[in-house]
């Protein structure tokens, strides 16, 4: 039997116990985990050294070096979010409906865990202490397969959380990390059915499409973010910079920043200069349509594929628009539905925009950038749904469970 | 561009329509199409005759050719189903969520359409009406692929739905029928991510499975159904048996009934003859195990593939367990984790199973046969999920709907 069949058995056997346990046993292995990681940081800081070495023999980018790196400063925040999971409410056992039937049956509803979470990432290995917090929290096994860039890190805080569940009553079998570098070891884990019950990509856009196109288990696909903000004719001027702005420029490589300013024509031909001058001074580059660069002269001309593209860096597309009706047609057309903004005084513009564009999260006056779990109160969050099934958007501990229909009854039988 | 991709993206475009149309609007929408079926049933009868001849001169079986045939009964059977869907409410534009932020963002979570659900199914037409009028009523489009042994049937009908959504606010689009009979036709839609946003497959089990392991698109399973019911040492005899012959026999071939029956042995050592006889009373063929069959001399041996088997049919296997615990092991070996009965007076017996087994549906004291959308007062069902994301268990008009965040702010940016 391979790795990742064997792995996800023991995993899934796990799972029946996990499932059963109170939010304070949970908890206690939590905090044991915390500590763990706290109490061994320097062994976790030495297996990331030979990792980083690694990772600059193989001439990796600086960027993916400073994902990779960990220190006590980023241990202790790895540790300090399985505290703050400790502190969200358990959905597990919640009765979300209940009911009686005309013939005397009681039909409760109850949040369930999902079974087996397969988690496939890339380089950060916070993700390895985050995505298990969040799924032993929610009463779920899982099982990891992070990047192998990250493999020596990864293996030294697996082995540390064991220790530590050792110590509690979540039986270590929970956890699994699939230590194979192989890219055979996804493709095992996409087609395992009946082990595995829901995978969850984290990583890059090519990651995340290999899983949606080849998985059988059912997938909750998250990350691409290409969002809009239209700032309509009414909108206050001073507001649209500084939402626009932010929404570009305070952190451009995540998936809720901006990547196509709408400017309704009247306000465009009154502010684009000033808007533009905003921009240029957050150091921003600007692609413009042709109206917007008749604005605007110093603006790029953006191509064809420029409103298709989450550039996740300092650049921004421009498309001055008729109207609200245009604005709506372009998100459509370029949107990845994920986040999506109108600046506006016009409470029926905001209304249509927020009815017709079907997004995650759809804003009036306010930034993109606040889809994310911890600004929408749920706390730490497994990753942003970009799909409609299932869950949508941030996702907190609820998108981590099932249901069940509990059903009382007295004898009763279908006639 | 091929017939599944030009349907899909016509669905598309009228899924941006039908997403912003009121209760009322798709109501009469579906009462128009009731009506006309009744009014037309003559020309779709005539066109099933056709779908029937077909049958006959391929040699297809007399039990499919009765799912097929339709007749003024049926017809109006559709029709009927159609003015209940009305009846239903309308989950869209449901506030799930409300509340408000420290920084005075207000985050409403609202219920919306899927988008495009494509539905691919087998030889029965009245899927055709029963899926058009579901994923109507949730502001869905609906692509159809029905089997080509009834494309006759389908095709007159959607014909005539069609007449009636061009007296309705509904545009004609939201409505489309695939008439490829090309397996190639499926494919297409498997993996048409981006047009359509669920795929429900509805039919056998290898149709289903052609489904899950082919599709990119996300996928609602559904369907198999391995389901037990334990007599545990306290159960009523009389109640126990009226259960058990009810969960195997009132309808044998659906999903949800029984299997295979576990008896606690001491109530099998007092019961077991007698709960043989009521089931050859229901022409039940019954296989068990050494200790049953030491019990019941008559039964025949059930193999290892036995357990493993959805019969659909007129035989039971029977194992007598040791206790409780044995009967979970068993289940949670063998289920599908459909529907999952316990019979027992005891109350911590119940509770134990109804926790520890993790289906869909758990019953105490009533039979499995109750998993239905009806029975637990939903309505009409687009079938019953056998996965755990998105919908579990039977699946009313919520299961048709995704959901998205509006949030309203005042100029807030990210710090």
């Amino acid at each position: 039997m391979s790795e990742v069949v064997t792995k996800s058995k023991l995993a899934k056997q796990a799972a029946q116990t996990i499932a059963n346990l109170t939010t304070e046993q949970k908890n206690a292995a939590l905090l044991l985990m915390a500590d763990a990681l706290v109490t061994e940081q320097q062994a976790i800081i030495e297996a990331n050294v030979i990792d980083l070495q690694r990772g600059k023999d193989n001439g990796i980018s600086t960027s993916l070096l400073d994902r990779l790196a960990l220190n006590e400063k980023r241990i202790a925040a790895m540790a300090e979010g399985l505290r703050q999971i400790v502190e969200l409410p358990d959905p597990i056992g919640d009765t979300l409906e209940q009911f009686d039937r005309p013939n005397g049956l009681r039909i409760q509803k109850i949040r369930v865990p999902l079974g087996v979470i397969g988690i496939i990432y890339e380089a950060r290995p916070n993700v390895t202490v985050d995505a298990a917090g969040l799924c032993l929290k929610t009463g779920n096994a899982v099982v990891l397969r992070g990047g192998s860039s990250a493999l020596s890190s990864n293996e030294k805080i697996v082995e540390v959380l064991h220790g530590a569940l050792k110590r509690s009553d979540i039986p270590v079998d929970a956890l699994q990390l699939i230590l194979s570098p192989d890219r055979s070891s996804v493709d095992e884990m996409l087609k395992l059915n009946g082990l595995i019950d829901v995978l969850i990509p984290r990583g890059g856009h090519s990651l995340i499409q290999i899983v949606v196109h080849n998985a059988s288990v059912p997938v909750i696909e998250t990350g691409a973010g290409i969002c809009h903000t239209f700032v309509d004719e009414s909108a206050d001027l001073e507001m649209a910079i500084r939402i626009a702005v932010n929404a570009k420029a305070q952190r451009p490589s995540v998936c809720n920043s901006m990547e196509t300013l709408l400017v309704h024509e009247a306000f465009a031909s009154r502010h684009l200069a000033a808007i533009a001058d905003a921009f240029q001074s957050a150091n921003v580059e600007l692609r413009g349509d042709d109206r917007a660069r008749h604005a605007v002269s110093s603006m790029k001309e953006a191509s064809a594929q420029d409103w298709a593209t989450e550039y996740g860096d300092y650049i921004l597309n421009v498309k001055v628009v008729d109207n609200l009706d245009e604005a709506i047609a372009h998100i459509r057309q370029y949107g990845t539905m994920h986040s999506e903004c109108i600046v506006t005084e016009d409470a029926s513009h905001a209304e249509r925009f927020l009815q017709e564009i079907d997004a995650a999260a759809v804003y009036h006056n306010a930034s993109t950038r606040f889809t994310d779990g911890f600004e929408f109160g749920f706390g730490a969050e497994i990753g942003i749904s970009t799909q409609k099934l299932h869950a949508r958007g941030p996702m907190g501990l609820p998108a981590l469970t099932s249901t069940k229909y509990r059903i009382y009854g007295s004898g009763q039988i279908r006639e």
